[in-house]
């Protein structure tokens, strides 16, 4: 193959924000994939915020991504070359790509995807890892029970947005932490959330004591930080909080803010769960074949929020930590 | 009855430590039971760091002691007049007698103890709140397995040191974290733990490194600050994190210190739990049996710390935050 690969490369570990002399964007000729890999041409890269994670040097669930690497991130793409007979050319995969347009991959490692059943970036999104975070997540740590109060904050993003869906599924009291009322709007007639909270309106507080009478049974926090603390203080009997992420904490250039309320779990006999994806790869499939199943039964709604052009990967990627992204936020090359 | 009764009452609500000002130390007649009620007197006074919690106007799991009320703690004695026939004149027994020389009880609110069996002082620990407490907080919440690493802070408190002594039972390798190499030699030597950290040389996170090589499967918490913070950046997958107290906080003048490694618990895929316990009053009768049938054959070590005279409660509760006592306080009255 002739043709050029472009990528986005780590050149430095970020303080605070990622800038972008973080970033090196680099172009080698496209490889040739060897015994059992295939090579694929992505059609969408996925943004997360774990990625910014990924950037850090520090001990974690998954090893930084390294200086001088591509970028690691989700996408979903097109075999246009196979070594694998399983794989064939042709055939659509998601998996760990990259933040480039072309990835070369061990045919094991990717799973296939149907575009005739949901489109790409769905794969990125409702049936891709921000889906399997919220189901696990919600229905394994939570275990909710109908007529509970279930928080998620975040819940205009990917996993958020599920979060809230899957508990009113399951017959919970779903409200919503998100910033502005546009998002919080689209919470309410779109999504079927039972209440929001604008927390940049400023009385999450007294919006809690309102829309949680009886306390949070669950408190699935997607942010940290003034918003979990609030949400403990909050806190019903025997809650269950569950740590998914800490998106306003990320970028912090200062240490961490603890949870300050932390001693509500102690006088509510309550816990604090973490978790990541990576818990749960055994059940992968599990999680997909029933969140296809409710997108079908239109019991899901899944939002994607597409952008365009690899080339605008690094101003993309602060979208997310602007809370600027509605729903799955994805790249389109 | 021509007796006084002595008493220590809240005068006031203490900012950070308490302070003189803050009781007040009252006589009053003594009074004559009612029906089904019992006259007790107290022999020996329990001094836990829960009671610095009670003290403050703030939902909890248990109301806040009133301005001008006998100041609540658990106590035993001998009842000395009663109009409950199943406790009858001359038996004794421990419930939330106050800080006084005599209380009228209900005699359905008070458990019977036997001297002839354990010390009095014994069930104020071991026997009593302290001992139920370390037992269902490791058991129950812990849920240790054998062969798991178990930290635990405050280690030669009453609580602590029985939380460790069960760890060893089940077969687990147990580390204490303490104050001063007296405490430290008394965890080693008389409560059979594996390995001990004296807090205050300076060394905790390199010392959890050493004793904890495949990092940390139970933390049992009395202390938060910065041991718990030390300790959630030594997790091991699927660690528990047991929120028993978090004595170091119970003075502060400023906000409480909150927890900033707590993002450990997601990379970690590991749980905080909270727990009193007066989540397990209705199993109390199951802890005190296995623990005395573990004193009774020597498997685990009783020791209460005696200090003299009820005029003695304000200095005396002081040295439990001053870290002075050795294993369960009591005042003797």
């Amino acid at each position: 193959m002739d043709a050029v690969n472009h990528q986005f490369r780590l050149a430095a570990r970020p303080v605070g924000l990622p800038r972008p002399s973080d970033w090196a964007y680099t172009e080698e000729p496209v490889g040739e994939p060897g015994d059992g890999e295939v090579l694929v041409k992505n059609a969408y890269v996925s943004l997360d915020p774990a990625m910014r994670g990924w950037m850090n040097d520090a001990r974690s669930y998954i090893p930084p991504v390294g200086i001088g690497e591509v970028m690691r991130a989700f996408a979903v793409g097109e075999v246009i070359a196979s070594k694998d007979p399983d794989v064939p050319v042709g055939s659509h995969v998601g998996g760990l790509l990259g933040v480039q347009e072309y990835a070369i991959a061990n045919g094991k490692g990717v799973f296939k995807v149907d575009p005739s059943l949901a489109p790409l970036p769905v794969y990125l999104g409702t049936l891709g890892m921000p889906g399997v975070t919220a189901y696990f997540g919600l229905l394994d740590i939570g275990k909710p029970k109908a007529g509970e109060t279930v928080v998620v904050s975040g819940a205009a993003g990917a996993v958020g947005g599920l979060v809230g869906q899957i508990a009113k599924i399951k017959g919970c009291h779903v409200v919503g932490i998100a910033g502005g009322p546009e998002k919080c709007g689209h919470l309410l007639e779109d999504l079927g959330f039972d209440a929001t909270i604008d927390y940049k309106a400023g009385n999450l507080d007294a919006e809690l004591s309102e829309h949680c009478e009886r306390g949070i049974d669950i408190y699935f926090d997607n942010v940290g930080g003034e918003i979990l603390d609030s949400a403990l203080a909050h806190l019903a009997r025997k809650a269950r909080v569950v740590i998914c992420g800490a998106i306003s904490q990320y970028n912090n250039t200062t240490a961490l803010q603890g949870p300050a309320n932390y001693l509500s779990l102690l006088v509510n006999n309550a816990s604090m769960t973490g978790f990541t994806m990576s818990d749960y790869l055994s059940r992968y499939g599990e999680a997909v074949q029933q969140l296809g199943s409710w997108l079908a039964s239109g019991e899901l709604v899944s939002r994607e929020d597409v952008a365009e052009g690899l080339e605008n990967f690094p101003d993309t990627l602060l979208r997310l930590f602007a809370g600027e992204n509605r729903g799955k936020l994805v790249l389109k090359i």
